[in-house]
């Protein structure tokens, strides 16, 4: 097996799940993942933690897609048992087509979803973490030879985690106290939100691995502009490019989408909550230096911000703040590529001009 | 996909397990079962039952079995809750290496299998079912061409199960009634054992696909002499041939094998109900024409008996029967082969012998 598998598996047991003996531990196993999932059982076996693996075919997840009636559907009691009673899960992206369900009707999709919540819910309340398995279909997606995005892979996920919790927190230190942010990008987007009240995190890799952002909720009702995401984004198994949204008193009032305007569409109806923020991510890990059309390695990106519609994080809006918490079965993240003719305004001063921050060398206010 | 394949899924989900709207369904799926566990998604989604997939793979179970210490190690809550919280449990054999766990001490082995027996005892109180998909792997392990193999296989679980129970309940009707057996073959097997006040049960294919048996439990203390296994098992991830065992008081007292005895050995020292006898089995599957080297197939032959260490099936052993349930962590079926120069007593009167039973023509008593 490939050393770095191992350390790999390592960093997940050691910095972001932090495997206690006798914990619990749930694999989501990704197709093709196969060697992290052993070395994973290594490093739980020798922590006495006990391990189960959930792997449901992306083939089998349409099929199932296809046949069942979500009407008469009801939640799946024995996997939401499973999760409430799981103290660590641990989710592997592997090789499966993310278009596998691209022939599923979208609002079938947003259905399925929603049944799920409550599993999802137990889920967050783990100590959760999602991470990548760099297999050679995902290395496609990525237009990068195996060996190749192997590297890039690796070296996102197994760097040195307290350095970079130190950069970002000159990030959260603006941003936490901070009423109001404006993301200005080209001549479409310009997006203003209160974060009045809502509490920054700084993620160094706990909760995705790679980690390398700092993220806060917006006020629901605060958001208003419009915003154009410039990366296309994978929702109901279809590629959506060119997203536009514009939003009034925190609700999307209008949108259009280069390609797969439907499955946008669906993604927005899903809930009330759908059709509104549940996430600010400013990106801050300098060693992911490529898109590669992948969420959990470009939202991280030093250049981008990231906006995400439905479910907040309970994290960001605690249960004793006074700002309302937005409520989804949703959480589809959104890229904006902020490294030219863009800035992140804070509480009215420039903090990050064309993707460099403030307390970063070359900056310009 | 194999039509073949969808109906397998259907017998799976029709007959074994009657499968109904809002079940909890969890699939165990073996190593290369992929085209079978998306037929089940289809016939699950069509009667709105929730599937979770389950796939440990045997690398990943030796990697652990290696790395932990069974005196630290706790219960898998989370396991336990999945599996009591579910209406059907339905396990598929797959291509993976059998011998995957041969170089994990047989002892770590036992001590692990104990710490699930909770586990195991949830699933047996769910709907289950366990079934063979037949993958080129384990046609190579019956030395049988893929083909050939898969023919085997889909006539043996897709066949008439109403006309296999008719044929069975004769057996049942001498055997359940019967208070003595008598076992004969060779020169070397000579066992009896009491069968008073145990219930036989008649297998069509509701918790092994393909089916076709007639099974009881002896009374734990009541076994006596001595019985050699003509057929290899495989246990603790070794192949045993030739195990020979002799009985006093029901008790293992002496023991021997061809090869593996130290397997043999700690499989019967795994806990006190592991040297008792939990299972006698008549095969009566006369669609099944040959070994396979595999327990799910070769213990339905027809001119086979089998015989099963530890655990006894309360289906057996009701709570309110007098007689005492052989309890262990362990289950191990190992095959007398009944063709030639053997004989099935019942209460002194022969009821079949070299493998024709009393109600079949050509039968000599």
């Amino acid at each position: 097996m490939d050393e770095r598998v191992r350390e790999h598996a390592a960093v997940i047991v050691d910095h972001s799940t932090d495997v206690q003996p006798g914990d619990d531990v749930v694999i989501q196993a990704g197709a093709g993942t196969e060697d992290l999932v052993v070395a994973l059982h290594e490093e739980l076996g020798e922590r006495n933690a006990n391990p189960v693996v959930l792997n449901q075919p992306g083939r089998a997840r349409r099929a199932f897609a296809l046949a069942a009636d979500p009407e008469e559907l009801v939640l799946p009691d024995h996997t939401a048992a499973l999760m409430e009673a799981a103290d660590v899960v641990i989710g592997i992206r592997g090789s499966a087509n993310q278009h596998e369900s691209a022939d599923v009707p979208p609002e079938q999709q947003v259905a399925l979803q929603k049944l799920r919540k409550p599993v999802q819910e137990a889920v967050l309340d783990t100590r959760w973490v999602g991470t990548q398995y760099p297999h050679p279909g995902t290395a496609q997606k990525a237009e990068m030879s195996t060996p190749a995005y192997e590297e890039f892979v690796y070296d996102a996920v197994t760097r040195d985690w307290d350095e970079q919790r130190a950069l970002q927190e000159q990030m959260v230190e603006i941003l936490d106290p901070a009423e109001e942010v404006r993301i200005v990008s080209g001549s479409e987007t310009d997006l203003t939100m209160s974060v009045d009240g809502t509490v920054t995190i700084n993620d160094y890799a706990e909760h995705n691995l790679p980690g390398g952002e700092v993220f806060t909720a917006p006020v629901p009702d605060s958001v208003e502009g419009t915003v154009l995401f410039d990366k296309p984004v994978i929702t109901r198994g279809r590629e959506v490019t060119d997203a536009r949204l514009t939003f009034e008193d925190g609700e999307v009032v209008d949108f259009a989408a280069g390609q797969n305007e439907d499955a946008l569409a669906a993604t927005l109806e899903a809930d009330e909550g759908a059709s509104r923020l549940g996430e600010l991510g400013i990106g801050m890990n300098r060693d992911i230096d490529r898109f590669t059309y992948n969420m959990l390695f470009d939202e991280k990106m030093g250049d981008t911000v990231h906006l995400a519609l439905g479910r907040a994080y309970e994290d960001n809006v605690p249960e004793e703040s006074d700002v309302e918490r937005n409520e989804s079965a949703i959480h589809v993240d959104m890229i904006v590529d902020m490294s030219e003719d863009s800035r992140i305004e804070v509480d009215g001063e420039v903090v990050q001009r064309d993707g460099t921050f403030r307390f970063e060398d070359d900056f310009e206010a």
